[in-house]
């Protein structure tokens, strides 16, 4: 399968990558060639491998090298992250993601509830083949617990409108930027690195799935104005809100609950007038300034990681990631 | 929390599953109170902890007993198992099961997705807190694996009516005998029984399993005629076939399918027709004889384990499981 076009100048990594994904359609065991092949379409949906490649970056922190356990870690990385986003879709009732057809769509809610639970349990399956303590299975497991835990408080927050900056922070710190904490981490661990050491590597982690996820939602709002911003007015109008709506809400708190409270979907007159809203209160920019201290942050933790080359691959890739418009 | 009264006559076995009930709770780590609520709820909601019965006696098997441990190990099976029943619930609409409103229903399907999901990595955090070792715990995720891609494929034959007796026989070993064996086959393995003991253990769990689902899904028939009698043949118009109307579709394939296929929905007249149909072609007595086969096949297995007084209470609770009428 092709690897993502973002990791065009990093052909080392990229190798790994495609090692990566043939550790997980290894552990694809179903007898239905059918059913096997839709799953094998979910993994190859095209995701950038994001997890992955810090976790096989981080495992050249420490003194030990072990390329096939690093590649093990990263696919049972990725396979978690597949499962919760097979689960996510049906929850959003997304209508694309990664700008394929998503899986409920094509094929149900209730192959893409199975699926995902598989997928976990191949998460499981590959984590518990590499591992080589009990140790390291428990804390992943503690890990994960973490993750789904989120998951749930996340949503149960949906319903209390997460209006406070801080809310917004506590809700992709639970969904996004744990995982990617979690990665830098297990890596670092893998290779034997110092307690101090591995710490450093979850925060570096941290930072980046913080500025990471920030980005993404700020790019949202950007491009053409109104083709992008209806799908996120509509989450707006479901409770969900990102960044810079929440700068906004904080300059003008009225004007927007009288466009997102109406009981008629968003007209592109609603839309357009969020947008305006939204730039008299610099709600862009402001997301900006955030993502930058934690971009800043993470580069900091960066610095003081021991020297090698995976700390120059390191450094470029999270600029490259935190500086993307698309 | 209350015991189900079906263990009223078996006060030891009780007194275990209530711990391991509280191994269950004290896993759950959420700090959302209104959520971990909810959760502990689920746990509470009264099933008979039937697979944790059968990992508890097993685990008395082998020469090594570890209470603490087989407790564990049940506590994961059964967490697996309502893990499992939660995202089926999602997936079958069902309006209740066992009797209480379903977390889906009370708490939007989103929810009990997330719920499942953390309920599976639970699963796991129990498995890995008690395993001693590294192959303990690859055997029992290949396991988890296997349940779940069985569900998996079971969901896709939905679509080609299943009306082969092979058919439904294959679906149910996926999807509830595999978990009965597992139950078995753990708690012997990990008292140390020999290999070939093991075994035995767990084609006992496979008979018993493959006894009991058949046993339930005659249930479903008896009874109040017209009452019993909506829900099973409402599944049966979705493409859900048990065995008393599969062993009627062979004896009158058309009188059945003129009545499932027509557009509308099911009348009193289209089911009180269906009821006779299946008592004209024996489909309860027959499914009986297939359910009757499969415990003495159980018991035959039982017979050859090892002697122990754990072997009375699983035969005594293997024939009060298999010939009870609600």
């Amino acid at each position: 399968m092709e690897i993502h076009p973002f990791w065009h100048g990093y052909p080392e990594l990229r190798k790994r990558l495609a090692k990566v994904n043939q550790v997980i359609h290894s552990h694809i065991r179903i007898k239905d060639q059918n059913i096997k092949g839709i799953i094998n379409d979910v993994i190859n949906s095209g995701g950038k491998l994001l997890r992955p490649a810090y976790a096989i970056l981080c495992s050249e922190i420490g003194p030990e090298q072990d390329e096939d356990k690093a590649i093990a870690i990263a696919a049972a990385l990725e396979t978690l992250h597949i499962a919760t986003l097979v689960h996510d879709d049906v929850i959003d009732q997304a209508e694309t993601r990664r700008g394929n057809a998503t899986l409920h769509e094509l094929y149900d809610n209730k192959f893409a509830i199975y699926a995902g639970d598989y997928l976990f349990s191949v998460c499981f399956s590959i984590m518990s083949s590499y591992a080589d303590s009990l140790s390291t299975i428990s804390y992943n497991t503690r890990s994960m617990e973490k993750i789904l835990s989120g998951e749930l408080e996340q949503l149960h927050s949906r319903f209390q409108p997460p209006t406070s900056v801080k809310n917004y922070l506590s809700r992709i710190s639970g969904k996004t930027a744990h995982l990617f904490a979690l990665s830098c981490y297990i890596g670092a661990v893998e290779s034997k690195a110092s307690r101090q050491i591995a710490r450093r590597a979850w925060n570096m982690g941290h930072y980046i799935g913080m500025a990471y996820q920030i980005t993404d939602d700020i790019l949202d709002y950007l491009g053409d104005g109104e083709k992008m911003g209806k799908p996120v007015m509509a989450d707006a109008k479901q409770g969900i809100y990102t960044l810079p709506l929440i700068y906004t809400m904080q300059y003008d708190k009225n004007a927007v609950t009288a466009i997102l409270d109406k009981e008629e979907p968003l007209t592109n007159n609603d839309i357009n007038q969020l947008m305006n809203l939204i730039n008299q209160a610099q709600g862009i920019e402001k997301a900006q300034n955030i993502a930058r201290r934690y971009t800043n942050k993470a580069l900091q933790q960066l610095n003081k990681l021991p020297d090698g080359d995976y700390k120059d691959t390191l450094y470029q890739l999270t600029q490259q990631l935190l500086k993307r418009t698309t």
